[in-house]
């Protein structure tokens, strides 16, 4: 029962907010009393914090597990991208990217929930640069910008599609950001370097 | 009386989202009753639609305005991209970027508060698209790239230092992405065409 209340709050956040996840509507569509509900989280806040930790999970799965069997550096780099751009192409969560939305939601306010969002958001942006880090040690990304200012950037790439194909219901707008991906994983590297990504 | 309602309902709106503005709340805080609030607006939707309405002229006033001096094309965008990033380091709303935050609060629902948002955020990004067009017919930016997925990049950087500043209180995220901005307005463009941006 828990997983099931916990999927139908995921979906009501997706589009919502977390702050839309209201303990009376999840208990009616659900089938369940209120008591029952606050019963298996105890708190709205204790059920926000159990929504991110699923997200959290979903994200695991979807993106950086794909990348194990990748060597480190611009190949995992790459895998890692192109799974990020098919996690908002499939529609893994209705309202977009969770963990865009959550951040645009929260990063006003303090507590426990910007603290766990703050927490996921940099485990993965860390993640990304020190992939980037490995890559421009090997020679495979040229090191004349700063590995943050890279992460940043594909970080933003992501951003800017989710935004273009939820608020403008843009398809294009996935294709030209992978794009914009593929061209700063290439920037200033020498042909010769054939990492395997795919052109066009 | 409407003037002071609606600055108070920008700020709350700015770090509460939208929807975080309740007439009661805000009747408290300008000590008015509730039905005074409503007499103004008429509705929590029309109150909405009167925030949306206001922050759209701030950032007309504070980005699109800064641009009316310089020529079409790369100076003008150029002073755009400034304006925008001074725009976030100045926080002029409290909670960060307002159109990135309503952008994500309001992107999974529909209705008219949802197609202002749109119309506010495309009326921006089709004027970026239409300098860039202009930059790129002059030869003062390469057409290699299509101009909707540069306006679309610029919209990443702007977005990724709105998040990292506001979720992380990086400081930094905004010059690392004032760089890339530079960057990405100078690439692939002849040395010899000196057309104004500052370097560094």
């Amino acid at each position: 029962m828990r997983e099931t209340i916990l999927a139908q709050a995921v979906r009501v956040a997706s589009t919502n907010g977390l702050e839309g996840v209201t303990i009376g509507h999840l208990a009616t569509s659900v089938g369940m009393s209120k008591a029952g509900v606050l019963g298996h989280f105890g708190s709205k806040q204790n059920l926000q914090l159990a929504v991110l930790d699923e997200v959290s999970k979903i994200f695991t799965v979807s993106i950086i597990e794909s990348g194990v069997d990748q060597p480190p550096g611009l190949r995992r780099l790459s895998r890692w991208c192109e799974a990020w751009m098919n996690y908002l192409d499939s529609d893994v969560f209705p309202g977009g990217c969770f963990v865009t939305a959550v951040s645009a939601e929260f990063d006003g306010r303090l507590g426990p929930v910007r603290d766990r969002v703050v927490a996921i958001l940099s485990t993965w942006l860390s993640a990304l640069q020190d992939e980037i880090d490995v890559a421009q040690e090997a020679g495979e990304l040229s090191n004349d910008v700063d590995s943050k200012q890279i992460a940043m950037e594909l970080n933003g790439f992501v951003m800017s599609a989710n935004q273009s194909r939820q608020l403008f219901g843009d398809k294009s707008a996935l294709e030209l950001m992978r794009r914009s991906i593929r061209e700063r994983l290439t920037l200033h590297v020498p042909v010769a370097h054939d990492v395997g990504i795919p052109s066009q």
